[in-house]
């Protein structure tokens, strides 16, 4: 049986996973970043963890690296990672090739991958145009156009999360893990009634206390309804795309966001889009970022 | 020699033009649109004049017509436009490809077609991918990518001139000819030091004035400076397309527009974008519309 390694590089976790052709997941492994980082040689530690994958799983000729940030058009280096500063500017597919010279590599932004993903291994059937948002420590974009990863001009296309909304901050400034924290924070001073601390609080703990109808999470959740609606109606008229699949962890409160998003993109778009607006959750979960990694494999 | 007829369908009025295989514009015809709106037939008036066009110049066997709104994904019929309502949902390339079997048709989106235009006829080199911009009675605006208008997901991408910026307000609404007006009418309002007057005050008025360096309309075009530089970091955040070119008439008055739309490109976008930014204005002017037309002739 054919598999692929998956890996999915974060700012937290590295995750490795064998992924069969179907989008199975039969094995999975974390390594905590910050691991790696201490190591004082991040890249050659991450071409060690590879190596070892490979000799410990000899079926594996295909590899898929999903990485938090921009990459070069021809997708061979990596050029901005935000969160992992260690793979700026690093030529990863020339090393990873002339180390491994029997193994076909490729490489991807997370929120691309994570979209192809959804376009080969979704539930149900997926249409060869769509947006994909994902809800987590930022907002991560990416789109589907006939089929392919859209690339745009220079190949790091979608960057939603950094379009300009109505208050003059970013879309990922207004809803991304830290505005959420520190809203809940502005609101508990302000002595609204919430059953959150501000001590230690945590992005996961407002969605749970969302999801339990607290009210100041549940508010924070309706506002980042309102930034989605705005950063999708930008969005969607440059690209003129009306599915959108909305994955990340913090897609398990969408059902919270969803009405203001839904409001803001029927105030603002005329029936055009509207009429033909398909928004759905992502269907891959928590493995999203494994599993699209492993769908690049499908390249060759 | 080969000769193309390439129209250009705005509000105001229907321009026709004979331009050759090099973009040069042998003849220029303009009839008012609202002269066919009177007829109480606007369709078959407007192919009515096609016919005389064909009649007169035999040698015409492609036409490209442009028009201001949205059309369909397969460029075959008009959906629709906010200032030529009687395109809305007509199958204008059927209609004309029965009364003219002879003749080849071609249907695009008028910014569309006029970054076409400079993609074919630009005076200097130009790159593959670039946005295009046209500041007129509204905020148009195109993208080439891979040398071919961008059409998105259902054939209508690059609404640049519909996407929000950080005062909630669209692109448009902020910076097209209409708010211009209304910016100067309250500024004259408010007692500000100006030689324009509110009565009569048309567009045209208040770039002739900022020329001049009447502080009112100069004013008034750092302002439209911030708005268009705000809608370009969302869409070059999009599509990650680096050049871009500026077109329309108010871009007579771009040296002064440019100043705080670089500001906003430099304070908002990262090196990624700015190291390599270019702008630069469209070479084609005012026929760039008719010549952008007869360049939907080059597709077959």
């Amino acid at each position: 049986m054919e598999v692929y390694l998956g890996i999915d590089v974060g700012g937290t976790n590295l995750k490795f996973g064998i992924v069969t052709k179907k989008g199975k997941l039969l094995k999975k492994e974390k390594y905590p970043t910050k691991d790696l980082r201490k190591t004082g040689d991040f890249i050659n530690g991450f071409v060690t963890l590879i190596g070892e994958e490979l000799k410990n799983h000899p079926e594996i000729k295909k590899v898929g690296i999903a990485v938090p940030g921009m990459i070069s058009k021809n997708r061979q280096t990596t050029v901005f990672m935000a969160n992992v500063p260690e793979f700026n500017d690093v030529a990863l597919i020339p090393i990873l090739q002339k180390k491994y010279p029997e193994i076909s590599f490729f490489l991807e932004n997370d929120a691309n991958a994570a979209a192809l993903g959804e376009l080969h291994f979704a539930k149900n059937k997926v249409p060869k145009n769509f947006l994909f948002m994902t809800l987590g420590t930022g907002l991560g974009s990416a789109a589907i156009l006939k089929g392919k990863i859209f690339k745009g001009g220079d190949g790091n296309a979608m960057e939603a999360g950094h379009i300009i909304t109505s208050n003059g901050k970013t879309a990922e400034d207004n809803m991304g893990k830290h505005a959420l924290i520190e809203m809940v924070k502005e609101k508990i001073k302000n002595g609204k009634k919430t059953r959150l601390t501000a001590k230690n609080l945590e992005a996961k703990d407002i969605i749970i206390a969302a999801m339990n109808n607290d009210p100041v999470a549940v508010n924070v959740f309706e506002y980042v309804g309102t930034v989605l609606g705005e950063a999708l109606v930008s969005t969607i008229r440059i690209l003129d795309i009306k599915t959108v699949f909305i994955g990340g962890g913090v897609s398990k409160a969408f059902y919270i966001v969803e009405k203001n998003m839904m409001k803001i993109l029927h105030e603002r778009l005329p029936n055009y889009y509207t009429d033909n607006l398909d928004i759905r959750l992502a269907t891959l979960g928590n493995d999203a970022g494994i599993i699209g990694a492993a769908a690049l494999c499908f390249k060759k």
